[in-house]
């Protein structure tokens, strides 16, 4: 439980109204409740300020008078605000120290490490300070995992990855899979190419449920520091991705390609091998990018939504665009 | 084995022919042999009703004169008898009641509850009778599974999430991990927001393997009773889906989307994030979702298949579309 | 360690230069450094041949001129020998024979398998010499898994599944969910169709990380000799692929459909149910294939990329191509 001062005292901001307000708990403005802190981040939302049932309200400075004698906290980003409160109110639970009995470990561990059941470790593995080891994950030998970084439950690690300080890898992520890589043989047969780099994921990444990150056919697959991955990426061997790249849920990156800092890609594009894409580029969901991006910006290509049947009215013409620009060239020529 | 009058009797329908007939196993037309019950649901597959080897065919109404003499049930619904019948021959084995040695169990569990080798279950988890935890599964602090639900092998259901009663969920899936929530500081980089709601699922669902459903950030993410989500479906934070929708294979769905009641979204299917879907909608396979839809019917955005030659000559002009457009108004104002 | 005129004795080629080089490890020519053998399989890179720190240089009969006076290995497929040179320096470690003390297994097994940490095998199942069943994986009932075959951690074959030998499974496989298989109610309720298949898989086939199969809903699913599949791809029930087939990540393969042998499928691909491909095709990355195909070659169906504001300006013609022609129809009928 925090006055809005002492929340302001620690994260900044000023109090509008009674500085004394107690707050215990974050919410929207519709579910929000006596001694819940609220915040409007989207004007979008401002219909929602009034009826709100919220002991305190988090709004941008020019949204104060808003308040309309409510109490509340102004600060320049309401939404970077609400995470920061959020994060006071939830802090992860500290390690449990100690190695389950169920677990298999293979390396010496820092005592403060925490390892569930039927967790693996294999040899040569170095752990950090305050690493949690969820049960059922898997840690290859020689893997290294930097001091603060939580495993949620079944995690795979494979031989000789890199995870940095402070990261946060959910269940079912595996890092260090073989990157899909083959010659092939006169007939059709596949020769594989074993896999023998690594994966380095740099402080601070979280990488979502179920991802799969392929280690490097000879160089190694890097993850910057600072970037956040959702559910069921798929990246494959020798991409490269710049700090602080931010990619949605069901994105699939070809081998080889190079991503910039600071990139945003939405949820199930898809972005073709030995591409390079600049620093600060946004793809939009759905988006296959099929050729380099040099420049900042967004960048798009999807289809618009239609009922069925005009779907098929409009669409059956696609096969066609080129004969129809012919007829518009010939009438033009007339 | 069952004789047809016994079919019959349990499950509805009405025999053609020798009640007497035994069946002990269900088959398609091409494979039945002596012994099997085959079905025709589709009048496309009727040129295999001839030659099938089945003892006893089950056929509509409008069917029964195609029997030609051989056995078979009349029934309205061909193909949902044949769902009853394969049930019918085919019930789930009962759970084996009883706490592997090599699991690890932190809460009470009624004695009839199986579970596996591998499985860890942490403080203040609430089971139902006749559950099955399979190998190698996880389920986090205070989360609750009803009755006569069944894991498969290597599920995770993350603390404080909720299933309902008679679900299945298969391997791989994971329930309650992180929503992809962030702010964005001014220098780029992202700043978590914890995610403090649940996943709260109803009764009779099931969940294909390696899909992945994101707890709420404040409120919970839902997904209604009879819903069935096939692999590798990813449901993002504070979703919500109505009842007994049905989502095929590798369909992402963005972060507070409402979905309807009797939903079928075919798959590779996107939606985007805070749209609203209303009930029986059918989105067809591939198609990205980037409004909301009001109206119940079948929508579309996809593209015809072409050899990559005519692709490349058609799909050049789809940049200069706009182009085009004003080169034939210019025509038509000559 | 090796000379190359022992490579080129195990291998082929033809050694120019000093056949007495020594090259110990593979690497790019960007990268490699004294002691490294490189290749040059593509003139692309000729530019990197020169700077190169390698020791020797793969290289085609074309570009052996282009060694100037630089020791090299000269063959008809510089990747293809590449991949063999990397496997010869890179064996798979032997398996380590013997059962973890924390697996659970219920099936006889050959003293030469190796079980890892928290792994559950079933009973009644059949395990080859030389298999590999990686930590955290679970093998169900009556499986079958060929001789020389590797499970990497957290792999899951459901009961009555075949593996071939000489297989490669990455983590987080599922081999034998169910399919998804339901007759709808006029309710609209589902009913499920228990999946009583099973998936069959040749030999030398390799499945990559978190990819999903699902047993046959009555016949089987099946997976031909030589198969090569990266992550994250979804194979649904039934689902039929030819021997060499290759299909890159995030591919999803709706039930019932038949793919010939030797296919190339591009990342994020998808193709519809109860299609049918024939030998010796290739469909480009993020291709929906919507209609069965019935010659080789190559087929494609994307969109091209677009800055932002080019697509809104392009594409909203999209939805109104029928009208478009209409009028270009009208022009051409004045």
């Amino acid at each position: 439980m925090f006055r809005l001062d002492e929340l302001v005292a620690r994260l900044g901001g000023e109090v509008s109204g009674d500085p004394a307000v107690l707050v215990r708990r974050v919410a929207t403005l519709d579910q929000a409740e006596e001694g819940d802190l609220a915040f409007l981040a989207n004007r979008k939302y401002l219909s929602r300020l009034q009826g709100s049932g919220a002991s305190a309200i988090i709004v941008a400075p020019d949204a104060r008078a808003l308040l309309n004698g409510r109490s509340g906290i102004v600060t320049h980003d309401p939404y970077l605000y609400f995470a920061r409160v959020v994060q006071l109110f939830n802090p992860p639970p500290p390690p449990r120290a100690g190695i389950h009995l169920l677990a298999a470990v293979a390396s010496p561990l820092p005592p403060s490490v925490e390892v569930g059941a039927g967790a693996s470790i294999e040899e040569d593995v170095e752990i950090g300070e305050d690493v949690v080891v969820g049960p059922g994950c898997h840690i290859g030998r020689g893997a290294r995992i930097g001091r603060g970084t939580r495993l949620a439950a079944r995690v795979t690690i494979q031989h000789g990855c890199v995870l940095g300080e402070d990261c946060i890898i959910h269940s079912g992520v595996v890092v260090g899979s073989d990157g899909f890589g083959f010659a092939r043989e006169k007939d059709g047969r596949w020769v594989k190419i074993p896999q023998v780099g690594r994966v380095v994921i740099g402080n601070e990444v979280e990488i979502g449920a179920n991802t799969t990150i392929d280690r490097g056919a000879l160089d190694d697959t890097s993850i910057g520091d600072g970037c956040k991955l959702d559910n069921q990426i798929q990246i494959a061997h020798n991409v490269r991705i710049g700090e602080n790249t931010a990619i949605a849920g069901c994105v699939g990156i070809a081998g080889s390609t190079v991503i910039g800092a600071r990139c945003m890609i939405g949820g199930q594009a898809g972005i073709i091998g030995h591409l390079s894409i600049c620093d600060d580029v946004v793809v939009s969901a759905g988006t296959l990018v099929s050729k380099s991006i040099t420049r900042p910006g967004v960048y798009t290509a999807s289809l618009p939504l239609q009922p069925h049947a005009e779907w098929v009215r409009n669409f059956a013409h696609l096969r066609h665009l080129d004969a129809l620009v012919g007829r518009v060239r010939a009438l033009e020529n007339q």
